[in-house]
């Protein structure tokens, strides 16, 4: 049995794990005050390229998003985000947890429009109701997107300009940022997004680490205690060097980049693969999730022998499975599959 | 100047007034215990043909809303609505406040369908991923809608039916419910509400009282310390006895029914004299509100006799109003705006 | 059967009824935008000797307590309050509902102290796990508190100093502030707690409406957005009218401090009676709340004459009671109330 | 520079950190679904004598608590705990972020009282207020307390006994549950707890893990959909495994009792060190915490080779410091505090 199901399904990459060993038994301080959290800061301030960056470091995806997204909003804002973003669809309702709405507004492939999104608050502004009504206080998107999909420059551009206009905040859910950035067809450097977004996150837990997510406030606007605020909404680590180690590692001699780039190539072998094999794809995708809609009888006996992710029902007797390579798929898993194809 | 801005622009029904007068020096014990929040409570349940019903008191829509919404559901649960709900799109994220999200599915005219809610809701539990997202938990809709419309019958039988085989509460926000069940072109009664619908409540404050909104339970479905709840969301009215000399007056020789009707007269006559006069409608409503689009230039110097809501932008040069009757409407009123208009 | 369980007993003064009735059927616009709220925040501007003081109404106590409370402080912060203050002990956790700690502090008769609230915040500021803790960021405090009892001129000095020195605000309840300032025994005026105060609520329903509390933002610090805060917590009424015909009338003459007096005066003969009658008081209270130790045998009998409040048992064989006078206090019923003792 | 800081200054225990390292490149079930967890959930089941236990693996300390508290309370409920509990005082308002309100009762070395909370219980239950006051719902205790000190099987069977007759939930928070296991002043057993406690936890995160804890209900009663409210709480981990082969770790070959037992040995050597250099003991505590009165002067010096935890400030002159041993504190550690004292 191989699994493509998600690029969750294996541990740390074994410099990660190694690293982790090697600094165990040292005494550190707790909650993201030792060295190694120090280093890791440091390290991604300058891959960067934003000296003034604030970099703290979390547990999961989902308890970022609920962590960062409740503590930059004033109680009377929601948050602006595609259908079909992780926050609105797949985290069980946590930033509604926190008494915040998730304003939902229309998608392609995963992505939102600077247009629509310009239209959308121009037409919030126009209401003379609008004091009824959530105030949007921030934008969210994910970058590649829950669809594999990816903004380019100019399009990020474009939205961090509507943003500027209306004064509220751009977050970039990085979960798979690694996989983003070393796509074939990106023109995004990490730089990019530093300068784009007043916060986003690189995700770890899908690209090498064991766990964890680092978050990154860009122009100075941490907002104050932050610290506690984390605290308060369960995601501060009491071995904070779990995290600092494991991002330390990953942003030394470009680790992080490295096995993101070669999940890409995966990706690419895997899609012409697919291509050859005359799988339908449901979309387009640059990254590392590939997308293809299958029948149900085929899809039944494919999962005898691959692990693969269901994501939605596309008709009676179709479904859209995903397939997804990460720094773990091996040149094993992928003649394996070419075998079951 | 005349106003047909809203149906909440005059005080009380003078008789509701007339009441609050007579009764107000007797000593009464707070919270809703007063013999008239009982002598209210029975007729009530009289009026819905429903001796099993528990009815409770709150002081406005939004309230309402969401204190039943959040004292009913489990803290993973989230209540589906129209996109128009008032719920989803008008109480300044009042749901989320307590932590729910509203889930919001498509509409026409304000109203859901039987047959979307139920593909929602299937497609929801053939989800493999539905841990990870919200239950639906209940459903919420409005009657009238916020754009006058009507569910007939059948409808809300299809939605109940719908709601009973997924194991999840009907609840429906009739702040203007009088007008709805007045309507000349329904044939829902208030028993076949308290029948179909696990809960909902009376509007009181469009509908003749000052404030107030009566809500009802139903099946023996009200939740354990509803009052503590209400207490713990900032709802319960030290003088109790204002809401229920209120709703008793409304429900006693049938009050609520007749001025409700009369406002339907009114609304009878508003349509007409706006057909006749070549306005163009939005939709067709069969109650008290009514919607026209207006050419803006029009508007501004017909807001300079005539105090009407603003509803939507319709597009750049046109404008979505809304006029309402309601029991305060004079003959006068009429005759004014027929000559503005 | 005679009432003196509490100041909450009758209807509206009948001075506010009937400006209720006078300007019942004028159209007027809905959400606290009309003339009588306006109107009502100028005199109570006035009252308090603050031109720039703010001005919102809201229902009741509870939720305003609430929502002043809720939308000032900042997520990572708490409520300093005596373990026997209202938001502390009687509002079934309100304000945890809105996600905030109460931190309680040891109080005498209801108040607590300017040096122990000093002390509470060098204890914290010198801890070196604060980080981890609730930061202080307001201090509550009822005058007259819950017993009855009031905090003098210096004593409200001292702790405003202290909320200066520590940066955090001052926020009073004045559920029953009318009878306080017109207690024989204060030295404070209205003015002098629109000086000492952040933010303070002045009472109407205990104190002569029908329901309805006047919130004071004295120093140009009312939260961003206040109103949609209000609609989100389910606080903002439709016919904001019926909040700003009420204290516009008590504002109106003095009415507020007349019927205030008048309820001092009816308690001050209460207090004698009860001396002379040979009554253990409780604590000594210069307001319109007095507390006696009554043993259980003879409170049943009283009962059966007198309605009192429950306050709490004092031990095995008797019980704290309440009796509270106000505005709606008759002679007659003080005549048969000394009957009954 | 040695550190009795905390029991959290090294990473994992090497046979934990040795099994990640084996296991690492598997492919695995995500979200708690794989073997690891499968095994160690049974391993716990088995230590606790409890085969209906259901456990489950979260992250943290202060995570865990707010998600077992919010999930298993009505929201007219609150949790009774010491006002010294962990809840109570260091998770920065975690507990009321969740919207429940810590009900703090007064503690005699971080131990709550059987008869003390029998008699908080009679006096809301006599309290004739009480349906406006928050329900006590649970009880949270924890073992050993924050101060070291532990419960005896007498004194737990007696609070669970006050529990079970006002039938609320008792909880108990078992970050450091190894070390009062294998105090060697207690008669208490894992299978005690189990028997005696709706629900608890076993800490990893001081006791030998990366981090994680093992969330136990015992006796049916997980709440409905807990996976989604972990979830919706921030605390659903992608990479499960990561606790899951922790935990099956700790509990194969009783490890996680081994390690606590090499740490209460060193900390009665501690004990008796410090008795001999003549430090004044703050309180007894049989665990490996130990707490003692340093005179500031003193401490000083003392911080400049060995870090330790500052507790509280005792008096003007002198502050209570902790120090801590755990499964990592070395021979060499000690003989190096020997000499620095």
């Amino acid at each position: 049995m191989i699994s493509f199901e998600s690029d969750y399904i294996a541990g740390a990459h074994p410099k990660v794990l190694a690293r982790l060993m090697e600094t165990n038994m040292e005494s550190l301080g707790g909650y993201g005050t030792d060295k190694y959290c120090e280093s890791a800061r440091e390290k991604i301030k300058a891959a960067c390229d934003c000296p003034q960056a604030d970099v703290h470091f979390l547990v999961g995806g989902t308890q970022t998003n609920a962590i960062v997204i409740s503590s930059v909003l004033e109680s009377y804002e929601g948050v602006i985000a595609a259908r079909t973003g992780h926050v609105s669809l797949h985290e069980a309702g946590a930033i509604e947890y926190t008494g915040h709405k998730v304003l939902e507004v229309e998608q392609q492939d995963g992505k939102i429009d600077a247009k629509a999104l310009n239209d959308y608050l121009d037409v919030f502004y126009a209401d003379e109701n609008r004091e009824h009504m959530v105030f949007p206080g921030m934008v969210y998107i994910s970058h590649p997107t829950e669809y594999g999909t990816l903004y380019n420059k100019k399009e990020l551009e474009e939205i961090a300009d509507v943003c500027h206009r209306f004064d509220i905040s751009l977050y970039l859910d990085g979960a798979r940022l690694g996989y983003g950035l070393m796509s074939r067809e990106t023109d995004v450097t990490l730089a990019d997004i530093a300068r784009l977004c007043d916060v986003f996150y690189i995700g770890g837990t899908k690209v090498g680490a064991l766990c964890g997510e680092a978050v990154v406030f860009t122009k100075g606007n941490t907002p104050k205690h932050f610290m506690t605020m984390v605290k308060q909404r369960g995601g501060l680590l009491a071995k904070g060097r779990v995290l600092g180690v494991q991002f330390d590692t990953l942003f030394t001699d470009d680790l992080y980049f490295e096995i993101s780039r070669y999940a890409i190539d995966m990706a690419e072998r895997l899609k012409k693969m697919l291509r050859e094999k005359g799988y339908r794809f449901y979309l387009e995708s640059p990254t590392n999730q590939q997308f293809v809609i299958v029948e149900n009888g085929q899809l039944a006996k494919l999962k005898e022998q691959v692990a693969v992710s269901f994501w939605e029902a596309y008709d009676e007797n179709h479904t859209v499975i995903r397939l997804a390579t990460s720094w773990s798929t091996t040149e094993e898993d992928m003649e394996k599959l070419e075998e079951v194809l």
